[in-house]
């Protein structure tokens, strides 16, 4: 006989899920036994549902198909919410299973009993439902992979009761091969063509799918053919870049930079994203970044093909056989001297190995990161999709499990490092090769940019002490260490080398501890000069005015 | 002017809220800013939002008023879910705060946006809102604060855009003082005096509010005069219990075990709680405790006066002048030999200081904690409430700072402790007199346990792996460390009562990392027995039965 949890893990593997990030509690008992019943999934424990859904989301960025996640009723789900969050902003496929009591005993409102549906519908607005027979589970799951790697990809909740995975007879079910996406309509390729052809400023903004290389090379040849601008969306999913593939340059965070990215377009064509919006709103100013003089199109939607889509626009403009020009080799030398920020990205930049994951949650520290790592060797960037801070180390986790023979390197701020700590127990447990990097500064050093940016101008001791990650100063390698992960602490460049070649040369997790200054304090007199440094080819007329507006 | 934080802070401040556990993020910048225009406002920074949220969990438990959160949108509400889940669970206020996105900028979907009263609904079914304007965000606290402190005490969910916030001509609210509790009524009083007065065997299940002195007192005439059993429900909110008090029977967390206490019981009165069901359901098991031939009476529900109406029933009985029978002093003797489970309880309730604050999410480990400190100086245990775990670090931030003046001790499973780690770090920022005491299994032995009762008989190694903390064995002391606690690994009795005494003579915050044996395995053959010794005064005859029953 099989029970619902078998079928359930058959279906899941023949349709190519073969990988569940789990945090199981006594309701989903018969789904862990069941993980015996097939050898080809593999099960991943976190001590933390926030790292198995941000595992679940990395793996899939690197792996283009979902894994499975298996949570504990509506608190392991919520403890799980942000990183699936993160998940559902980048246009991830996760199936979500989420164990519940069984089906009887939900009327006795039980300590564990919620509202599991309601938690879902945030990060699954698609896709929640709630297995109601063993009969019915295996078409359930079937429906929830279908849904979860669709264009675009998202998160599919499955909630599935204790008696429904324990009941027996239930057949697995095969899921249906994965439709083509479509392709942009001619009418829509050939507007947009003749937008391009009218030789007024034109970008194309990517986003989603299209940061990958069959569309940046696509891309790449409307820029070559037709001085088309290749912008990319603030925060990827995953973006493909270095040496050899078209460079591509980020939309900044900061609005008031974005602002001059597109102070001049004419028309801005969307690929797999959203017109730009700032990220926070900020009192009396505009949160839609768009100039008014701006006309949008949309090339290609989520749910379209991107790459066939800007193929075909490269073919209605006369570029199908235009070189796209791409990116050289290059990196900065060696820094010296004092550790900071800047540097250790200029280090980063030095020693990065061929075919690196690099996964972004550095915030503040990382700034530099794009700017000095343009010309490393071929590599992946994975950002924080949905702003949910935690997201870094259990991206790493996913990442490192789909791509075993690549290096990771998990960039992370110490405050947002401590949203999800407990991951660097699952990469020493699972021996992965991520290096994670933490900038310990003591501070949420974004949260001092950002209350003078909100103009909450008079912030006294208690305020200040809110943005403070002093008294006392976490010790990272001493928390690596205590969840079995090698932790080095580096006060100077030249230790941060050596520690980032040492993790480079041995495998498993290392951990770096890169003690950098406190937070600069002052937006205007010293944070956006440094910001935009970040941003290379801003137009030299407009940062101008833009620093004299700012001046003090 | 007054902004809409500064409003917001004054009314909760003159409403009793005079502590927030926060953690902050660019939306709630102004709310951060205007805690310094609140001399009495304190804020307390978590470095993650489930140890905010426990945190205040913890707090009220203590100090018998909400606290306020300050959350960052869904994700940090997602965050901070499973600790107001035990909170909603246990009918503990908390006044929950969320910052959303300004009004204006929510039609832009940006990357953090996300609907929170979705979520929010899970554990506020009662009070979620979304306020509107500046000046409608007092009014917004006030009622939020009523429907929080009411009976029984609640989550109120109050979403704050950020322009709300930083609006300005907002005005302070004066909120209400709390009405009283009614006490049941003639008619329900004198039905269950009847029922005690047939001379049928008779219980109190008490829970909620009726775990302390007042109700306890009551109770405990009752039991003296008319032979009524005084059963505590399984996890308390908080108990006051040891030397002195009524001594209360709490009901074994296992069904099994549960149902012999509840065996012979012809009438159950609750009062503040429901009429016992198992924590999960098991195959072929019944979830609802209650015997067939035992009729279910209501003293007091949730919303009323439970020691008023023990007092009234008491009085009804004849029993208001009758002495209750108060627990004597006593306490085991210092342990010595190999370090396990239960001779760290023992060592514990050997030690335990005056006035404590146990607060127990031991799990497996504590089984013996009630036996052993039964009686112990007079001490409060707060327990896990609504079986999320990573409810007992956050918990015990709170309770200590509600309660300076009293030693906190926090006894913690190793698994459980994973879940909001982060914890160790408020701790010791604030200084906070709290010993936590971590018992390290290597084992989520808790499933180790249920997996087997749940019949999921046949485990393979992929199985096991999912239940077992092992490769790499955590090391708590390096975590405390890691966060400026000072921590010690413990292996022996000695090292655990000298540890102990450590913490008990310095202030501030310490970690003591109980090295133990590995769960058992065998829940019939050697959990079971272990489990029946941890339930005093069961019958004889039924446990024979029970053991018969679980024989290989």
């Amino acid at each position: 006989m099989t029970n619902g949890a078998q079928a359930l893990m058959k279906t899941l593997v023949d349709a190519g899920v073969e990988v569940c990030f789990t945090n199981p509690g006594t309701s989903e008992m018969h789904f862990v036994a069941a993980l015996d019943s097939e050898p080809k999934m593999k099960a991943v424990l976190a001590l933390f549902e926030g790292v198995a859904t941000g595992a679940a989301d990395g793996y899939a960025r690197m792996a283009d198909k979902p894994a499975a996640t298996l949570l504990h009723l509506g608190c392991g789900l919520g403890n799980g919410l942000a990183n699936l969050h993160n998940a559902r902003k980048g246009k991830v496929p996760v199936v979500n299973i989420v164990g519940d009591h069984a089906t009887h005993h939900v009327q006795y409102d039980a300590q564990l009993q919620s509202d599991i549906e309601t938690v879902a519908r945030n990060v699954s607005p698609g896709f929640v439902r709630t297995s109601k027979s063993t009969a019915a589970l295996s078409q359930d799951v079937a429906d929830a992979v279908v849904a979860a790697r669709g264009y675009p990809g998202s998160v599919a909740t499955l909630i599935l009761p204790a008696d429904v995975s324990w009941g027996e007879g239930a057949v697995p079910c095969v899921v249906p091969p994965q439709p083509k996406a479509p392709v942009a309509s001619d009418e829509v390729v050939n507007a947009i063509a003749d937008a391009i052809r009218s030789g007024k400023k034109t970008a194309l903004l990517l986003g989603g799918r299209s940061l990958r290389e069959p569309s940046l090379l696509a891309a790449a040849k409307l820029a070559a053919h037709s001085c088309v601008k290749i912008l990319a969306e603030t925060f990827p999913t995953r973006i493909e870049r270095g040496a050899g593939l078209p460079p591509v340059e980020r939309l900044a965070y900061l609005a008031e930079l974005a602002g001059i990215q597109l102070a001049d377009i004419e028309h801005l064509i969307l690929v797999d994203c959203k017109a730009p919006v700032s990220f926070f709103a900020y009192p009396g100013k505009k949160s839609y970044l768009v100039p008014d003089t701006c006309t949008v199109h949309t090339l290609a939607t989520p749910e379209q093909d991107t790459a066939a889509s800007l193929e075909k626009l490269a073919a209605a403009v006369g570029a199908a056989n235009t070189a796209p020009v791409l990116q050289a080799a290059q990196r900065p030398g060696r820094p010296r001297g004092k550790l900071t920020a800047e540097k250790a990205c200029k280090a980063i930049a030095h020693l990065l190995p061929d075919n690196a994951i690099i996964v972004d949650e550095s915030i503040t520290s990382g700034l530099m990161l794009n700017v000095m790592t343009a010309g490393c060797p071929r590599h992946d960037i994975l950002t924080l999709t949905g702003g949910a801070i935690g997201q870094g180390l259990p991206n790493a986790v996913g990442a490192a499990i789909a791509c075993p023979d690549r290096p990771v390197l998990a960039l992370i701020g110490d405050g947002t490092a401590m949203y999800t700590i407990q991951a660097l127990w699952t990469m020493a447990r699972e021996n992965l090769n991520v290096t994670s990097v933490i900038f310990n500064n003591a501070s949420y050093s974004i949260l001092n940019v950002e209350v003078e940016r909100v103009g909450a101008v008079e912030v006294g001791p208690k305020a200040k002490s809110q943005l403070d990650l002093h008294g006392p100063v976490m010790n990272f390698a001493n928390l690596a260490q205590g969840m079995g992960v090698h932790g080095m602490r580096v006060h100077t460049v030249e230790e941060f080398c050596k520690a980032l070649e040492y993790a480079q040369s041995q495998p498993g997790p290392h951990l770096i501890e890169a003690m950098i200054p406190e937070a600069l304090n002052g937006f205007k007199r010293r944070i956006m000069p440094w910001m935009l440094r970040a941003v290379p080819n801003l137009p030299l007329a407009a940062t101008r005015a833009l620093k004299k507006k700012m001046a003090p």
